[in-house]
């Protein structure tokens, strides 16, 4: 049996819990096993004010979760700061938080789970909490001792794989900053991930264009002529098969998207907006390029949802599968020793 | 009966003849009457080569059409300086392209037709025949005898309508010329459009914010604060409900399209993104803010498909419906004297 997953606290004034707990109920729908590094007591009041019968049982070893999971939920023992409120988030609990994810990733390089789901955390509360990385990823990078290596952010969909090369800056900064180098090594490293993690023999990318209509030869935006296309080419020289660049607009209705396994997009909303006009609810977030496997739910701490009941647990569930899938594809290719 | 629609010619070499002569063919999917100003004896050729049978049946006056319009395709006789060859663009003919769109408006003007569907044209071949318009929008705006109005590019498909306040420019030229202006001008054309054209009573715009996640409140660019934010407390001060600025990746999906009547979005891809991946077959341009009704297929000429018979007929038959549509509605504000 291959081991169990690691999921993250997150934010414990966030829907972390919420959907950690209501995930567990749903375990029917061939949820893998997973365990939760947590605070066992608030999980099991939370489970009490949300109405969910979710026995909590607190394990010493990751080792112990699988057997456990059909009839309860596996916690690894988590402490707290301060006790939580949900929604209002307390920065003493930060280092509870952080703590969580190093002991995911702990276990997920001593092969004792076989990747980690991370519920989501708030920048601000983890800021004012001492932590000193801009996010999630930049934070579990940290953590590989590998500090060369280049993360890349992709979002998936069923139907739908999309790797934005700049993410979270200003749209205006985004085009300034947009380099073929980037380009490149983001397009590398998609398409050893859709080999080794998506276990696709000869990945297809497609490059989306920057600006409309592809930039009709230099008329309307000079990138694709100076940056984008040269990005494409290199990548082909380098052996992977590239589609474009290409108008945008035309490159994700339900035809386009048989033409390729993932599409790179030159900014954050170039590939969100697809991804989410597609399917809202079932976005998953997967960080390629990392020695361990990593997912997490396409959404945030959602303060005004926590302790309702109607966080939506869809998401969790979707990147709990896929890092199962994920985990599956990296075991076996060691085993055939590829 | 109301009057016809009057479908003009198009680029000739293009696949506008092929999708006029489908669209006819399909006229009991609801389509309402039209003519065609264009040449008799190259769309009965036409035809012949698509081994499509549409009788083709020269009129003198757009009055006859209605009546004829079940059996034949009526058509107003617009010369062509040379024969056409399908893919094979003559800029000679470009005269006889700018005749027909100058026929169909000044028919919409005298009330003889109800509006006009414009097929695709291409901007070169116009150019090297001596066309002296950025494209077709601009020309019709010339001819209304305004040049003070303000016309607007509205792209709808079934559920969602998308106003591009800037178009056909650069990314980074429509980044930097975004302006408060140009936002509230558009959104005041929009509104009043809806209601009038969509006989909408109370319109809802949403504004789609320009950088991702809305700017985090300034941390991922400040145009939401200088300029779209102020644009929307503008609109709303002028009595126009509008929702945001909000983020663009969370407008699209099929619940946030409930909430709004149409979105206007800062740049072309914020637009075309969610509108073509939601569907691409049945996109239809209107034109907002002229004194007659214009809609045109959301596509272009399409030489590659040109006598081909693989046209698809789709978007032109939604221009032609949504174009009698919005002909019924100013019709009917006109009786009501609204």
């Amino acid at each position: 049996m291959p081991p169990p997953l690691a999921l993250t606290m997150g934010e414990p004034a966030g829907i972390g819990g919420d959907i950690a707990l209501a995930a567990w109920t749903r375990r029917g729908e061939g949820l893998p096993p997973f365990l939760v590094i947590d605070d066992p007591e608030r999980l099991r009041l939370l489970a009490g004010r949300l109405g969910l019968t979710v026995p909590i049982h607190p394990i010493a070893a990751a080792a112990e979760a699988a057997a456990i999971f059909s009839g309860a939920l596996p916690v690894l023992p988590q402490g707290l700061a301060r006790p939580v409120a949900p929604g209002r988030p307390d920065s003493a609990n930060a280092d509870s938080v952080r703590a969580s994810i190093e002991r995911a990733v702990a276990l997920a390089r001593s092969g004792e789970v076989g990747g980690l789901v991370t519920n989501p955390i708030h920048k601000q509360v983890m800021y004012d909490g001492g932590f000193r990385f801009p996010g999630h990823t930049e934070f579990l990078a940290s953590l590989t001792g590998e500090p060369a290596r280049r993360e890349v952010m992709m979002l998936t969909c069923p139907g739908l794989r999309v790797v934005p090369v700049t993410i979270h800056v200003a749209l205006a900064e985004a085009v300034a900053t947009l380099r073929r180098r980037d380009i490149v090594e983001v397009g590398v490293v998609t398409a050893r991930a859709l080999t080794e993690d998506f276990a696709i023999a000869r990945p297809r990318l497609a490059l989306a264009a920057l600006n409309p209509h592809g930039g009709e030869g230099g008329a309307m935006g000079r990138e694709e002529i100076d940056t984008v296309g040269p990005a494409a080419d290199e990548l082909r020289r380098a052996g992977i098969e590239v589609l474009g660049p290409l108008p945008a607009d035309t490159l994700f209705h339900a035809r386009a998207r048989q033409g390729y396994d993932a599409v790179l997009c030159m900014y954050h909303d170039q590939a969100l907006i697809p991804l989410k006009t597609i399917d809202f609810d079932h976005g998953v977030n997967v960080t390629l390029g990392l020695p361990f496997v990593r997912t997490s739910p396409d959404h945030g701490t959602a303060f005004d949802l926590a302790g309702s009941g109607r966080a939506s647990a869809d998401s969790l569930i979707a990147a709990l599968k896929l890092a199962a899938v994920i985990a599956a594809n990296r075991a076996a290719r060691q085993v055939v020793g590829r």
